[in-house]
């Protein structure tokens, strides 16, 4: 039976610090309400921190690589998925979450956004910057989230999963 | 000897009729300047328009299609691209295009313009969208440049062909 | 620390009783083992045989899964990929195995075991049909491995991990 | 509207110098018929011969590179489309072809005869090699044509675009 999968998006190399604190506290969070972590799968930024916090606290992880090898990976991912094509596995990221969370922002995590907004995904961003926040939600009202702490984005992530799934 | 390739991105079904006139008239000037044009292929908003506005100038027209048969194609397309893999073929839109046009706005356009800011591609924005300026500009101040007609896009293209190939 | 994943592909709707028997077994082993399973995801023939003989020895599975969205996902898949670009995804099935096995053959089976022996990975081939043997043993002798039970494709496994990585 | 295209698939670096005579000849008959020709892109073996034939004949030639960039292009293409995708675009390059030719063999190659057999796309093998014959007709009698010189294999072409669109 399918796991629960959350995609953690952010900067690699040009990840503030606090992206990557953010990124370590929300894979933590993640990794103990059960659900399986999902990030681009590079030892850099946002996808490393995600992925360490998750270990930290006994969580599954999974690494989505751009390359054809496993060079660069996490030292923190358990099961690596290797690509080989670069940015177009960005729509894979999105594709295999059940919700994304872009932590932090750039061009490649703008992509994730965007690519998630066109497979009608729910997005949190979890950033400080304005212009993400105006642009996309000027792209797509209902389904982007704005959080401003670890904590809130989990609480947006466990709302939309019970709704997508009520109980009986 | 590799043709220059000019790819036109911008919404399918949610096209404004700013955005149709704009991009078949993008298409046009391409064709005149004996570029190739390349969009996503769709019969659809900007897609269908621009290659429309190329083939109405004899041009060559280029479809990079999200699905795996020619179905929903443009009757503007000369060659049809079938990618059979959804968004993730935005990356290969933007990859085999010298310059990338985005013109008007919506997810799938976002993803292309983030995808070639990550690829260190330049990108014309043709929109009267201030969210998307704004946003862009601050991903990618360099390789992001704002026009305000075709007419002006076309010399934005011009300019950074020159400058990337210069003549002895 | 990532963890080390055993692809095994092999016909859908068209395996043969024999193959899905073999799968399972197979499925079986490798969780015994402690290895990754990784399969094409779908709920039909090698793959959902191969993933329910895994999580009957409590194993971890993956499938990457062709479709967009996680129709048609065998129930025996704990981690679902989800690529959206269909008979593409069968290259990153075999980037992402350490060692690839074929169990049974047909069109896709053929392409995954074509592409591992491109990307230089080593190929066990569990099937008696000669053809299949004699064609792969031409393509690279060095990389194909024939098998004729579960229990000697996983021999074969156990020796090309421990050639790659020598303990010490 | 949409030209007809042609995929020539074929090794690269290991072509015979027959296959690579055959190729040439190839790419003139199929410009010949006012077709478009697809090939890999790259300018090596199979690839680089069709593409030059196809040109000495006026063709046109579009190419679908593994790579990020134009690097690697043959000199011969007019229309390079970047997938950086490494194998996976095989894919894409029997998708786009409305008839494959396979011209030579190797695992490459390999892949792309099983690939257009999964899409149910006609093939045309032109190789002498009998183990190829053998278990590409195996796996799909009904769409595998063999043919022993490229006017051969031209001639199955036409027989097989004029079946499918029938002229009234």
């Amino acid at each position: 039976m399918r796991k629960i999968v959350i995609g953690v998006m952010g900067p690699g190399s040009g990840a503030s610090e606090t992206d990557k604190k953010n990124a370590y506290q929300l894979g933590t969070l993640i990794a103990q309400e059960g659900w399986v972590l999902l990030t681009g799968g590079r030892n850099a930024g946002v996808m490393d921190a995600a992925s360490r916090g998750a270990k930290a606290a006994n969580g599954l992880t999974v690494g989505i690589l751009p390359n054809a090898s496993d060079r660069g990976l996490s030292e923190a991912v358990d099961i690596a998925i290797i690509t080989g094509m670069g940015s177009a596995r960005n729509n894979i990221n999105v594709l295999s979450s059940d919700v994304v969370i872009a932590c932090g922002m750039g061009a490649g995590t703008a992509s994730e956004v965007a690519l998630a907004l066109k497979a009608n995904k729910a997005v949190v961003l979890l950033t400080s910057d304005q212009q993400s926040q105006l642009f996309f939600k000027s792209l797509s009202d209902n389904n982007i989230f704005l959080a401003t702490s670890p904590e809130a984005a989990i609480a947006f992530v466990k709302e939309t999963l019970t709704n997508r799934c009520p109980t009986e």
